[in-house]
Order: C-alpha cells, then structure tokens, then sequence
C-alpha cells in the first residue's frame, strides 16, 4: 500500500494534456489563462484628472486666488490646452489632464462664482490629484501571467487592455459514474434495502465548482454492462470518475474490467481513511479515478486527488493552506487521516474544529464540514492548537 | 457623511423582499434553502455493512473457526436471513446486514476455502463494521436549515432525502450599467483620451460568483438618454448597479436623475476610501447602488454593501473573518480605509499583505489583491500582526 504522498508523487507524473483554446473575454471567467498578457499601451494612458475640480498651474498659486474659468475638460474629450496661466478649467474625474497645467484642486477646496473659481489655500504641489500616465503599468510590461486564474478582477484587466478573446486552458471532457446495485433514483422511492444515488450529483457539483459540467451515469453492477459502457467512455472522455465498486467485495468489478480493457492501473489502494481502496489508471490520454463508494471517501479523494491532478494539469499555481486544531483528536492506525472538520476564522486564525460523524457513509455529517485536515501518519495524538494541512471543499465563510 | 457602520445599518433595515422558488435539485447548487429539510427515514435506512467480508453471530466466535458460506448478501438487494448460528453470509459494503447475525469481518482476516471462511481471531464485538440503522440521523430529524447555502455536501443530502424538487430563495433581476464617455467597447482602439470599457464586466463577473446572471448596459453621460434608460430599468429590474456618475462632476447626473424619478436616496457619501461618493437608494421595490468608477471603489463598494445587503435578503447566514496585517501601514485621514491586501496562509494563520498601488484608479494593482482590510476610522498607524476585518473578493488560495 503506498502512501498519500507517493500517490500524489504518481499523479504529478501523469498529468492530462491540456490544449489551448480561445474563448471571448467574458466567458473566461473562473479559466485558467495560457499566455502572458502585456500592456498595449501605458496605464493610465495619459495624465488623468482623479477628482472633479479645476485644473490650475500649481506655480500660479496664492490664498484666495480668483481664477477665471476658460471652459470645462470633460472625461472622454480630447486634451484641451489652458491659454493663461492664470486661469484654470474645470476638470472631471478621468478626463485628460489639460495641457498647461499641472494640479487639480477639487469643487470642496475652491468656491465658483461669476464664471470664477476662488481657492482657498495654497497648499497644492504638482501632480496632486492626478494619476500620472504610466504610474501602475508602461506600453509592453507584462500584467497577467500565464497560470493565473481569472477572477473578476482579472477579467477586467483582460477587458482593459482589449482582449476580445482570451486564450485558456480547455478543460476537459469528464464522465461521472454511479455504481452499485443499492442505488435508485432520486424521485425514485427506495425499497428498505436501497438507497438514493447521490454521490453522482455530489461529483458533478464539485466538478461545476472547476467550471467543468460534467455528464453523468449509472452503471449498473453487472460485469458485461460496466465493461460495455466504459469501453465506449475510454473513447469519448479525457477523465472518468468512478463512485464505488473499487474494493474487494464480490461485484466491485472495476478493478477487473480496468485491466481487460487495457487501461494501466498506476494507483490501487493508498494508505489513508477515508478511501483505502482509491484507484487511479490510464489508457492512453484517457484517465479514470476511482473513488471508494463511501461519501467522505469519495469527496475527500475527489479533493486530494482529482483536484490536484487537474490544478497541475492545469499548469495553476495553487497553494496548500493550513489549519489549526480546535480539539484534540487521537487516531490509533498508522494511516493518513482525512478529519472532516468546520472551520471558523478567529482573530486571523483559522480553527478547524472537528466533525462528530459514524464514519465515511456518513453523508448527514459530512454535509456539516467545509473541509478536511490530513493528520499524518506516523503520530496518534494530534493535540490542539496544533497546525496541519488542509484542503476546502468549498469556501461558504469567506 | 455617514460612518460605514451606518451605511451597513441603512442596508440591512432596507432588505430585498425575495420570494421562494423551486428548481430541480441538480439546478440548487449555490443557491440559498428557503425551508428545513427533514429526514424521510432514519440514515442509514437499515443495519449497513461497511466491510466486504463475512456476517456472523458475534457469541459464535473462536479463533479458527470455519463457518460454512449459506450464501451471499450484496448490496441492493432484500435482507436474507443466516439459517445457522454456526454459518455465514458473505456481505458487501452497503448490504444490509442479515438476519440472525450482528457482526462483519472483512476478507483481509479470513480465509476462504472449499465454501468455508476461516477466521483468524476472535476478537470482535457485536456490530463491529457495521453501520447501525438511524446513527447519523432519525427519521423526522431535520437535517437542513432554512437559510443554508447549497454546496455539493447539501446537494448531495438533498438527493439522499429524495428532493426532486428543492424550494430555494430566487435571486434577483440585477441590471449592471456602466456610465462615462470616456469608456470605449473592449474590441474597438480607444483614442489617446478614451479607455476601454472594464467596470462592468468586473460586476458581472462578481455577480456570476454569487449564482447572478446579470444584464449589462452602457448609458452615455448625457442626462435625457440617462433619465429614459433608468426609468425603464426601474421597472425591468429589481437591482440597479451603477458605476460611476455618482461624485460632484458636472456630468454626474445620477443623483439628480434618480431624484427626478422618485428614487429616494438613502446614502449618499460615506466616510471611507476608496469609494466616498458610494450611493443606495430605493424605488419602491426596486433598489439602486451607485458606486463610484474607479475600478476599486466600485468592487469594494460592491463587496462592502451590495454582497452583504444580498446575504441579508437571502437570510443567508455569514460570517465576518479576520485576518492578520503583514505589514505596518499608516493612514492619517478619519475615514475608514479598505486597504488592498493579497492573503497568504501560514501556520493556520491568514495574513494580509497590503499591495502596493497608486489609488482606486489602479485596476492593474487591484487585480493582484485577492481581499481588503477595513481599517477603522478612529486610528491612524496599524501594526504588523494587528487583526482587521477582511473582505474577500474571491478565494483563489483555498
């Protein structure tokens, strides 16, 4: 049985290739960017007025100065030119500095009376209340990276600097797949010894949190009929996701049928609770993931393992958070434990306080937690206040 | 002017009236619960087996033992019953556990042979690896709340407890309307005195984060064109967010148009930077931001008022986190002061680093900040490893 570490050390290695693909800017939202993108011209553009006022000559200032008001710069105007240094023009928030001055003094600091603009104080230097063109970025420099995610503000930025369309990381092509025989649909009234299916829609729903709508499936937990679907999938998808039928019971055929298929299987069984029998194969560009039945298994092995493989697929940069625990817990095997925990953000720290549950069928406690801690293997006593890595499941408290 | 505590108490008096609306289950992901959710039977349903392996009577138990196979109990299917005290079933994960027997070994401790299990130790107690009917929840418990945010975990719950059909919180028709001459199409050269177009797609794309799909529309600084678009809009729509138009410029009509039409402004101005000429304010049942056009005062004003005055309508429960400040920063105006900051976690602990930037004109800058910190009015040096609230713009590093 390996590791957590080493299972993610062989899913580092067998990363999913990722073509490009262009998208309009404003369907980019949430994507991962695939080129540099550079200032096309400088920012701000010009000197740009930050205040409603008058622009003045900042030399030409003295207490309670009158200055005759040529006219008014408005926002989206060409430059205008001051024709007297003793004059000023009204200036509006990003309109073009004028030619021939040099400082704004905003409508609070002034009077207007008769076509003049009286100032209070003489206390303007050059420049005050302008945003001098080139300040935040020059013509050429370069202002997202490829890698980055592209969130609103990001966006914006592609929208600043003109670009239309956007070239992204396509993301891919993914099936979810139910198993097991137990489970009947969700409008589907279940006999006393089955259950509703939902593992599949949980999969999808943290799939559509990547941005990927996913199309799902049921299989049932016949050998025939889940090598005869999953022989079709092989071809049409880049990424399979299996719920169940990974471990040794006498229907949990997968395993089986990964192999007479052809597919390698690179990953059986990791050294860790919730999810022991997690699987991770290939057949070529196509990839299979298979997660324990269990719901915690399989959400936490989607979270570790899935996630991380498609960030890195990705080529994202991505972080690895940490956590502090809220109450001692101890845990006797010599196994990674996946501690389903609620965090809570206390004076900039954030508490990961355990969640009481019977195990990872568990799915009315499950429910409770927004993540989990990966306590490592080689202690049994992980006291309070005690800091471990942890991994969201989604960011509600944010 | 009025303190941003005091803006937050005229939004939160002025909530959105939503109504409830219900949708498939697979459609609620990240939408809010408009009623409890109780529990149709106990979970689990029955006795679970959690380990495939062999069921037996526990009291039978010795070391070595071989109990003859009466056959198999997979999952899915009715409950069998052990016909002998001294035999077994096979069972497999999810099964119910069978009649007349109170306990589950797994395969990795027998052996199988000749229809036999032979049993390594005697060392288990009733109902070990089993999941014991009404655990985690009673039938009539209610498992989820009036006001809970749907992630994939509710989702799944949701599908467990066979809800077809979930009655969430419907969200809002919004408008975002983009205002200022300046401002040129994303996909049109702007003149040496024009920029293009961004705000607006900056809230967009932040609406899109919260589940909204929004119109966009771009109105010309010209105040007959601006009166007859809000007019209809007013009447279309029953959120109106505005950027720019709302300061002192002599093109800022908004305040006097939405007083021409009978809006009745209940902000104007608050004691804060960025985003002091922030605007609320309602017509009847529909309600209008204006927030101010550069590009960091309308996303922290859009984070600071709209996100919470939507949480507040939706009932939705939040929480307000902290963060840690990475470095001293010193602010010598009496307002309250929403600095930009990138988060980092370490060791549990979220810190703030303040992003360097020209002002709310900086769009390049803002784009690298992932939060802000709202640093109090009533001081002016703030310390490294002091905590401020913090406001998420989104949650890339989780």
């Amino acid at each position: 049985m390996i590791s957590v570490h080493e299972a993610k050390e062989i899913l580092s290695t067998n990363p999913l290739s990722l073509p490009d693909t262009s998208l309009p800017f404003q369907k980019s939202l949430h994507h991962t960017l695939a080129t540099d993108v550079f200032a096309d011209r400088d920012a701000p553009p010009f000197h740009r007025v930050t205040m409603d006022g008058i622009a003045i000559q900042a030399a030409s200032l003295k207490a309670n100065k009158r200055y005759p008001i040529e006219g008014i710069q408005a926002a989206g105007q060409p430059q205008r030119s001051l024709s007297n240094s003793n004059h000023c023009l009204e200036v509006m928030t990003g309109a073009m500095l004028p030619k021939n001055t040099d400082c704004v003094i905003p409508y609070e600091k002034i009077r207007l009376l008769d076509g003049m603009a009286e100032v209070d104080s003489a206390q303007y230097s050059p420049y005050q209340n302008v945003h001098l063109q080139g300040t935040d970025a020059k013509k050429g420099d370069r202002i997202l990276e490829k890698g980055n995610w592209i969130h609103a503000g990001k966006l914006s930025v592609l929208a600043s600097l003109g670009h239309a369309q956007v070239s992204v990381r396509q993301l891919p092509r993914v099936l979810v797949c139910a198993t097991g025989d137990e489970l009947v649909p969700v409008e589907q009234p279940p006999l006393p010894h089955q259950i509703r299916s939902s593992n599949v829609y949980m999969l999808e729903s943290a799939l559509k949190d990547l941005g990927i709508n996913a199309k799902t499936a049921h299989l049932a937990d016949e050998r025939q009929e889940l090598k005869e679907g999953i022989e079709k999938a092989l071809k049409e998808y880049q990424v399979l996701l299996f719920s169940g039928a990974v471990s040794k019971g006498k229907f949990d055929f997968l395993p089986e049928v990964f192999r007479e298929l052809g597919v390698d299987t690179l990953i059986h069984g990791v050294n860790q609770k919730p999810g022991k029998p997690f699987l991770f194969g290939r057949k070529g560009d196509c990839f299979v993931f298979g997660f324990p039945g269990n719901p915690a298994s399989t959400l936490v092995c989607f979270h570790t393992y899935f996630k991380t493989w498609l960030s890195n697929s990705l080529q994202r940069d991505t972080e690895t958070p940490s956590a502090i625990l809220a109450d001692e817990v101890v845990f006797n095997r010599p196994v990674t434990y996946h501690l389903l925990v609620k965090t809570t953000i206390r004076e900039g720290k954030i508490w990961a306080v355990p969640i009481k549950n019977s195990g990872s069928g568990d799915w009315v406690h499950l429910s409770e937690a927004d993540a989990f801690l990966s306590l490592p293997a080689d202690a049994t006593v992980f006291k309070k206040n005690e800091v471990f890595p942890i991994t969201y499941f989604h960011k509600d408290n944010f």
